[in-house]
């Protein structure tokens, strides 16, 4: 059932639409209104959506949750945010909650890594989103 | 080693009991003890099991725990708890706990609906336990 | 601007009432619905209020919010939780929570034995809601 | 010892100083090269100083620490963060952490709206930083 | 209410003290026997008290308990533990819970400075608990 | 790409390796300098090795996250921790942290159990590690 070539990000999409569905079969109004509420956060306003995306990720960071990381690893991905960015972004993260957000962090450079080397990022092709990274 | 016929909650039965197998043979009076007072919580008393059940499950849902959700998820399901009960309480551990508890959110509802389908609920063979749910 | 005669459990609901006030200025339409939601969370539906509000008190002590146990603790009040009840719910929150969450107890308990003293339980005048305890 | 006319934040900034004095009087390399590492993850780089502030600001909303919650909206005043900005990014703590950072939201924005009444924020004389806010 | 002259540590003796016997009166089997459990686990054993009181005091600081961390202060302060050893507990507990924790460092080291000061410390008198600390 | 004969702690070493090759190449000064201090944190001083190697198992374990839990079990074994010792160390983490720790506890003692029957343990060949536990 595992796709050898099937990306984290991608495998992680596919099983997170599965489980949704089981979700909707079950939830009232109040589970399905939150769904709502959540996707809603992330739209533009005052701030734009790839702030909110970080927002989102240093959060999820912080708070130690794999799938939160990975889903918006993946909606940073797709927002272009570039691998500078990102690390520092994590780098917030893991002052500020500590080296026990280090296992998520690493498994978060994991997904990106394997999701840029796939050709995943919109700037795959130029040179842009690869060849950041330290200092 | 894994059964493919085996439930996610049969399974997790199985492998719960091997490995308190193993804490046991380390176990000083502190954690056997321990062990005893986490099971007296739950019996009935001014509170019937039911609720107990219930507020083991928002507590472990909050907290973000896999295994003890999986574990109330299914002392809910010997106790009768209904579909439509323990999503209203599922409803409340996302409302206080925010949507970093909605991928363990996922995999309670998960391995509900795989038993429910596997015919552990008490009241299978009868419409009620599995024809209730969303709005 | 402190009344000395007014409970925690008062001072709390004019305080809360207070900020409430000032988020709704600030508030756009994502943090309102949260309210709602929140709100809405604890109606009565498959399961009853009493057992809806036992939830919200225990989630809100394993996740050790002060506020949020004064508020649950003072829902519980309204609805007639006796103080049997109460304790046992307490426990659960303690065995899963762990020592931690000791202090809130502590603080809990306090809230609910001044606000029983003043007679704010619904059985106060009959003999129903101090006189159970411990065993 | 407390000045009247003092607002949350000038309180908070004073006291937050006498306190690290103490700590430095007692803090190892270790401690000390930590306060740089914190102080230097907010810096300008790939991402600004603006964005990382509310980044700061957000994972002390969901990991429910009013003191730090307080530092960066006191760090977002100052950096010229709008009170709709702000708004959103709270939204987001609140979303994925749950109604129990209500109480730590409610403060943030009490010390915000003081702060903005007091004339600190930056747009102060302008309408641009007070009149904002909800929809 | 307030004795000006007392320490921080003496009046959370005394107030730990009388909200411990209010939680005495509700309390059943459960709530208690969890009492003597805490208790139970820092007696001397494989491990001696001061290594268990460092454990308790670096657990409630990950866990950001304020009052659970002045109770473990003071812990370690009856046992003798000199400064620079908390310092270095404190460290770890820094560096594994992230900057969130320093609030409560400040207010653990804050505690600690004014119990030494106070004469409170095993050492007072000789030169051993006061002079270390920094590097 | 899994050996069948490798222990936990093999597998966790060489697969943690792995991936902290990837966070390095992403990394700005602000990770690198992070990880440096989270070495540094464990290295001797006032309190030797051992202590702060259960100070690290135990933070580990109140904030329950598994592959920081077994990085620690991996370094109390090497300073040659009994097995006594651990399961007190462990007790306290359970007594403050409450029955969510469990299944962490549960896994900590399997890699432990495992690690000391691969011969991992300094002790492997004399009674003196495998022989205690319990009382």
């Amino acid at each position: 059932m595992t796709n050898p070539e099937e990306t984290r990000i991608e495998r992680f999409r596919r099983e997170r639409s599965a489980l949704n569905e089981t979700v909707m079969r079950y939830a009232g109004q109040g589970i399905k209104r939150y769904y709502h509420l959540d996707w809603a956060a992330y739209q533009p306003g005052a701030l734009d959506v790839k702030t909110k995306e970080l927002l989102g990720l240093v959060a999820s960071l912080v708070l130690r949750c794999d799938d939160c990381v990975t889903y918006h690893v993946d909606r940073c991905l797709q927002e272009g945010v570039t691998s500078a960015e990102l690390q520092e972004a994590l780098n917030i993260g893991l002052v500020v909650g500590g080296s026990i957000t280090i296992p998520h962090l690493r498994r978060a450079l994991q997904t990106w890594d394997e999701a840029v080397a796939a050709g995943l990022h919109p700037s795959a092709g130029s040179a842009a989103g690869a060849s950041d990274g330290g200092e």
